[in-house]
């Protein structure tokens, strides 16, 4: 009894809390959701902001098609249930680097607004960040930097987010960065002060 | 064609890299992954090490039943081919964590050898660090904190790792930590010297 009990009280370690890690990091974890059209800008200006926070000392990191599609997800196609499957994990894996006290930045299109939804669902208040990444369907065709609109309008790629499938612009972003006209530095400008403003870059 | 080529090279972001992460964080990232019998110890002994990171300025996380089974592997079950889901999801996520910078541990039983091994696959020489938290069968039992080897005796748990499912122990572990006669705090020193020696906490 008593060799069981101590045991039992040897064997408890103390609690770890998200505040704990946010304190070590100092930064609030978040995930900041960047929406919007192929071409629009998304990886660019996730990649750019990521640099911007580490140059800050803060610790960031990306999930985007990349290491996404070709890991975690890479068991799913691109039916509607697995598209729908797709944006959930990635909102879990987001949410836990959330937990961990990390500023991740994904960069999908999800293009619909109830994935988007059951994602920021998901979080606590304030953890989920969702960033319209808005560029017009012209300047995304204009920029077909991998030639993926050219291809979808010869009918070469099925359902393609803005030309033959739709784009569910969010509703009540948190931020909409409009990249029509604007420099990289500016719209990572745009988001680093919504990150200051509202604490995240402290804890 | 000048405005296309200017708006090309704009809309170009430099790259971050792992080593810049680690850089800034201090550290290298590392999946430790803690297997072994329910009861041997692993999840006290992922928490407790977290702290002690933590309390030396490490950025770290556990990956645990907790926030795995409700979150990102709400959706699978438990036949066999969804065991080697869960493990396989597990394991993706850890590797995201680790190129992100961070020494992630994970406390799930893990019992089958090939699903370890191909979670060591995913990674790097180096990123997967497989830990045995050994502990006799008796004195698992002994521990039965949660009452499961009781249930498990009665038959109300089918398929019970070490009790009516078998347990397949590492054979090459770059760690084994027999916890039957040990305190918490000399099972993470033991880590902690591992990753010390190992250049893990520094970068």
């Amino acid at each position: 009894m008593t060799e069981s009990r101590s045991t039992h009280i040897t064997w408890h370690a103390g609690e770890v809390s998200r505040a704990d890690r946010e304190k070590i990091l100092g930064q609030r974890g978040a995930t900041i959701w960047l929406t919007g059209l192929s071409g629009s800008g998304k990886s660019t200006i996730a990649v750019a902001t990521e640099k911007r926070l580490l140059e800050k000392g803060r610790a960031s990191y990306v999930l985007d098609g990349d290491n996404i599609r070709h890991g975690l997800n890479r068991n799913l196609g691109f039916s509607p249930e697995d598209r729908t499957e797709n944006i959930r994990r990635i909102g879990e894996v987001a949410k836990l680097f959330t937990d961990a006290g990390i500023l991740v930045l994904t960069s999908f299109i999800s293009p619909y607004r109830a994935d988007r939804d059951a994602v920021r669902a998901l979080m606590e208040n304030g953890d989920f960040v969702e960033v319209h990444v808005a560029a017009s369907l012209e300047t995304c065709e204009r920029r077909d930097v991998k030639g993926l609109y050219a291809k979808a309008r010869a009918g070469e790629i099925p359902e393609f987010t803005g030309i033959s499938a739709p784009y569910e612009k969010p509703l009540e972003p948190e931020l909409e960065i409009d990249t029509n006209e604007r420099s990289v530095d500016e719209c990572v400008d745009q988001v680093m002060q919504y990150l200051e403003e509202r604490g995240y870059l402290s804890a």
